[in-house]
């Protein structure tokens, strides 16, 4: 991707003397900073605004690192096949008129990438705007040049953004808000070639990029993907289009994306640590707010000291800070007596700390000295929420000295801002460039320092777990005979999952009544027993599951009313009775982006109306099956409830890497269920599982 | 409080000629639209800017409607005194100094009250900014007049704001941004006589007035202020702030108020069609949304359609849409037959209506008029959601036509922009006139549109549903024997329930095991047996149930052993064993703010995980018991499930409402709760449950 961004030689092909043109704009925007050799493309001129022309690629005297195609996308693979004959290597193509325009164009599209095939050149769009690279001052995209002129910020922020309008939009107005520095800001269209995948790898290796945000329709290499997302040392926000049923179709109409089920996708980007967003200023928002802040490694739960000019943004602030599993600090006593300097008597400072009465009493710089001073040093403070009004006509305060003191002391600053639209605007640019995130809204400032926690938590965690193979299963024990084939009964099943290290319950075949009575016997009774028979899934409704089996008698009779329904088709199963305290779902289903996925959640007719499943991409670490079943909603549960004891998240952890392993060693695995998995006693046992292969 | 708002005469204590004080800017800033006689009052001025100063109240020669206050706390309370002896019944204390700054401003606060109660006049604040009423020009405020010089619009939304700090932070903000039209902003300040209540209830009646916003941190007339928004015609949005933990004790810091049950307060105003809002700037959002959208009544789950400028955008509406319980509409054939003839025919139309290619075809002009024209004609679509991205440097579309089209087919349209800061603000302020609410945020616009339709669904279901006094339990069976008191055993409660109409569990006390297996023969096996005994509550713990009894001397044996554990005390209780599907749990508290609220929730073990219950005020409708039934996050679970049938709805939502009456005809009823509430066939029946009395 090197040679995309920092080629030596570019040749424009579709340059052009009409200022009103795509084809001059391109042109003008890569002289704006480019300084390496540039070669013009069209017949119809001899120099465009004094730079040589060159009728066709092939006249072209130098070699060429990359070419620019913006012609008509007949015209277009017509260039790439000159490309390719005189060997340039990287070519990105912004026309239009490919695979987004039905089947004409996705012929077109397949003719580029036989030629890619052929000459081993690598291909950027077509569809697309190309890239801004505002640290560098490269504009390699036929977009309107206001776009920079207006006063682009250099950052530290790249961005990936499948759809060109949307990066349009984006760029234009993060750039005339001046509240966002860019450094790469990429548009990918129709992913011929060139795909998130390999940019986000490029990203993650920029010295210029420290987080990466993405717009994404599709992640058709989800398990690519995921690898690249779990090695970045930066954090990546992504904001997923398509997770409803109605999104999904739109998907499917606009990019042909398939985009996927959402919850595995959301479960694949928890698992290695991306920041989700839900919609773009937000988006724009958790990454500013993640390349600005630089503070100490801190809890999940950071404690927040609230410091405010109005007492009822204290009370909101507090209601989003425990909304979101962040804490109101308790504030120690040093800092408590420190703020009674400045504070009125009748007035006992506690956090959300309202500065108001207290600014009455001595004025803004004093007491703004002692606040920020005091909860800087507090060590019951993780980070400080900073409430502003900015009435008009003032000059709005300067928090310079401020942030000084909190940042030396690893405390980041957020910045909550209610005021006039102008004053409020200049402050905010100010601020911003003093390290501090300003935000209008508050439930944004409370989200976006949440997800500063959240991932510096998760950053603090990544050292401990890096090794992913820690699965001490030998292989042997986890793979599929090839004889087994289509839908595996229960009793199959569970040798699998033993072999895998899986708990399951005890039981065995019973051949004769006797024989089910003695099983019975040495299990120890209560025992359930089951009839299998090929094929059959409903085993319940068909009235081949017995329950609470207390007797060798009984267990004789059972096995005759089961025979008698199976017939000469099937066995019987016996079983000990699990008595548990409660039911849960696992299992793994192989997602056609994402490979094998891992899948835990609530059972019993509970799973049905609550759907409270969690999601994660195989192989798991020991830490990432933790984090999988902190993700439900339900978790709550684990802990031990009326009594009982709490579960064993170590064993039921286990239960789900090695699920993982299963589904990773046997390509042929379609799907495992295990339903339910008890837990008796706080550990988990497998009692009834499926396993679909497939049949080839 | 009409005086209040448009008094003829008004008396400024503490008016000042010195134009850095607020004494000057309250004057100037009356000055600025009221016309009627205005008395400065200070014994240190003969005039101000040549208007008569007079030295004290009992000076003023004419009468007077209004008196504001703004001198130091304790000559306010003089000054309040003075106002009783002139005979003004309408006092606004802007002053600082009572009850929120302890001890000694509590007792001087308490001094303004007797003074009122004396005289009969009513007092506004203390600690208050007033207000701004800017149809009528009228400013009571010390506030600085940049807030109205810059520009305030004139509107329908009227504030009604706690918190001082924030009222003007509210204004200067949305003045500034020019975005929304106000009518009346109120700051209530210490609510030491006029409240939330008394101002909610003249809003309501107002005729500048067509929606009402209002920030509060504690409503201490829960019932008054329910009531109120029972007969509201207008939409009121409510931000409750202090609704966690962490928030009720900031609240209980800041201003005193206790900031009550966080689950009862959203019950109650969910119940009475109140819009709740989470944050500041989104309370605004909802105030203009409402203001602004005249449409039809539509469908809560009203049908979108969405006009795009990228199909990623659509996309991400489609999942917003979804999350918001909207739908994203199918278009008719007229629809998609209309739009076909400006798409290229690659591009098959569907909604999200993705215009880009049809635009880059045919231009914006013809593109907009095609398909404003078509979704709005179109009998799939409730309201139309508009993308637009507003690049800088070029005039902005006018949505004028495509507003008519709209509006006259009764179809509102809210729109979502990006783009240039300056350029799109201009755009915004424009579009907003043709009464079309624009938002920087796609997941505001939808959310703002839900809340819409909400209201909308709302609004049409209250002309249905007038009558309250719907039940027909006559009052002597609701009301509670003098006799009982303190915790009632389950015997004694469900007996009072079944009186009340609820439908209990078959059961009867047993005085000897014979009656025990009498009683069980005649209801029908399997019973289940209770010991009862005064003050216990613990009856699985101690052994006291025992369930799934089969025979005669079965029930014999029990209760041998229930008496051996209960020895002489208390007695013993049989009961048809209920098979049910599903086990609910339902109670009333009286809260000390609403009153007797009824609470219905998931039953079991369920419950404590997940803590899904909802509530609502008594007396409760039917609709408004069916809405409470429907507010459950589990609601799923009543439509049957694996074959179950489905939950009688109105059976439930009678339960409710009878035990809501209870509640109300028993003041001496603390807590009820019946737990489980099982279904069994659809039906509700109690099994358990407790009532507790207070002793007097």
């Amino acid at each position: 991707m090197e040679r995309f961004f920092n080629p030596n030689s570019i040749a424009i092909v579709g340059a052009s003397a009409n200022p009103l043109k795509g084809g001059y704009r391109i042109l003008k925007n890569i002289l704006t900073g480019f300084k390496g050799d540039l070669y013009p493309v069209n017949p119809r001129y001899a120099d465009i605004d004094g730079l040589t022309c060159y009728p066709s690629i092939d006249a072209i005297p130098g070699p060429v690192d990359l070419a620019i195609i913006f012609v008509p996308a007949l015209a277009a693979v017509q260039a790439v096949t000159d490309c390719a004959a005189k060997g340039i290597l990287r070519v990105m193509i912004q026309s239009a008129g490919f695979a987004e325009t039905g089947d004409q164009g996705k012929a077109l599209q397949a003719t580029l990438l036989k030629v890619k095939k052929e000459s081993g050149m690598r291909i950027w769009g077509p569809n697309c705007m190309g890239f801004v690279d505002a640290v560098n001052k490269k504009v390699f995209s036929f977009a309107l040049s206001s776009i920079w002129e207006d006063g682009l910020l250099p950052g530290k922020v790249s961005l990936i953004v499948q759809s060109g309008m949307l990066s349009a939009g984006f760029l234009i107005d993060t750039v005339t808000h001046g509240t966002m520095g860019i450094s790469k800001a990429c548009s990918i269209g129709n992913k011929a070639d060139v795909d998130e995948c390999d940019l986000l790898e490029y990203l993650i290796d920029d010295p210029d990029t420290e987080v990466i945000g993405t717009y994404l329709e599709s992640i058709p290499d989800g398990q690519r993907f995921i690898a690249a997302c779990r090695r970045s040392p930066k954090p990546i926000v992504v904001l997923k289009g398509g997770k409803s049923e109605k999104g999904a179709e739109a998907a499917m109409s606009h990019t042909a994306s398939l985009a996927g089920n959402g919850a595995i996708v959301s479960g694949a980007l928890a698992q290695v640590g991306v920041i989700e967003a839900e919609d773009f200023k937000q988006m724009m928002d958790l990454c500013r707010t993640l390349a600005m802040e630089k503070g100490q490694p801190a809890p999940r739960n950071g404690k927040i000291a609230v410091l405010t000019f109005s007492g009822g943004a204290g009370i909101v602030s507090a209601d989003f800070i425990d909304a979101r599993e962040l804490e109101t600090a308790a504030l120690s006593r040093e800092t408590i007596q420190e703020l009674q300097t400045v504070f009125p008597d009748w007035m006992p400072p506690s956090n959300p700390v309202d500065l108001w009465p207290a600014i009455e009493k001595n004025g803004f710089g004093k007491v703004y000295r002692t606040a920020f001073g005091a909860v800087s040093k507090d060590p019951n403070v993780d980070a400080i929420l900073y409430h502003v009004f900015i009435p008009g006509g003032q000059k709005p305060i300067d928090l310079t000295r401020m942030a000084a003191m909190a940042h030396q002391e690893g405390k980041p600053i957020f910045c909550w801002m209610l005021g006039h639209r102008d004053t409020a605007h200049a402050f905010q640019a100010h601020t911003q460039r003093l390290g501090i995130p300003v935000f209008r809204e508050l439930h944004r400032a409370v989200e976006c320092m949440a997800a500063y926690f959240q991932y510096q938590s998760f950053a603090a965690s990544i050292s401990r777990d890096s090794d992913l193979s820690l699965s001490n299963i030998p292989e042997n024990n986890l793979l599929i005979s090839p004889a087994e084939s289509g839908v595996l009964d229960e009793h199959c099943a569970k040798k699998i999952l033993t072999r895998a290290g899986i708990p399951t319950v005890t039981e065995a075949v019973a051949a004769t009544p006797g024989e089910a009575a003695d099983q019975g016997s040495t299990m120890g009774f209560p025992i359930v027993m089951k009839g299998l028979s090929p094929g059959q899934v409903h085993k319940t409704e068909e009235n081949l599951v017995r329950l609470h089996i207390h007797s060798a008698n009984q267990a004789r009779t059972e096995f005759q009313s089961l025979k008698s329904i199976l017939g000469e088709e099937g066995y019987i199963l016996v079983q000990k009775q699990v008595q548990g305290e409660l039911e849960l779902i696992v299992g793994l289903i192989r997602d056609s982006q994402f490979g094998p996925c891992v899948m835990c959640g609530l059972g019993g007719i509970m799973a049905e109306a609550l759907n409270d499943t969690a999601f994660a991409v195989a192989p798991l670490s020991m830490n990432e099956a933790l984090a999988l079943i902190d993700r439900l909603e339900t978790r709550k549960l684990l802990d031990g409830f009326r009594g009982n004891p709490p579960v064993d998240k170590n064993a039921f952890a286990e239960v789900l890497v090695r699920l993982g392993e299963l589904g990773r060693a046997n390509p042929r695995i379609q799907e495992i269920d295990i339903n339910p998995l008890i837990i008796s006693n706080g550990r988990p046992i497998a009692v009834d599982a499926t396993i679909i292969l497939d049949n080839d």
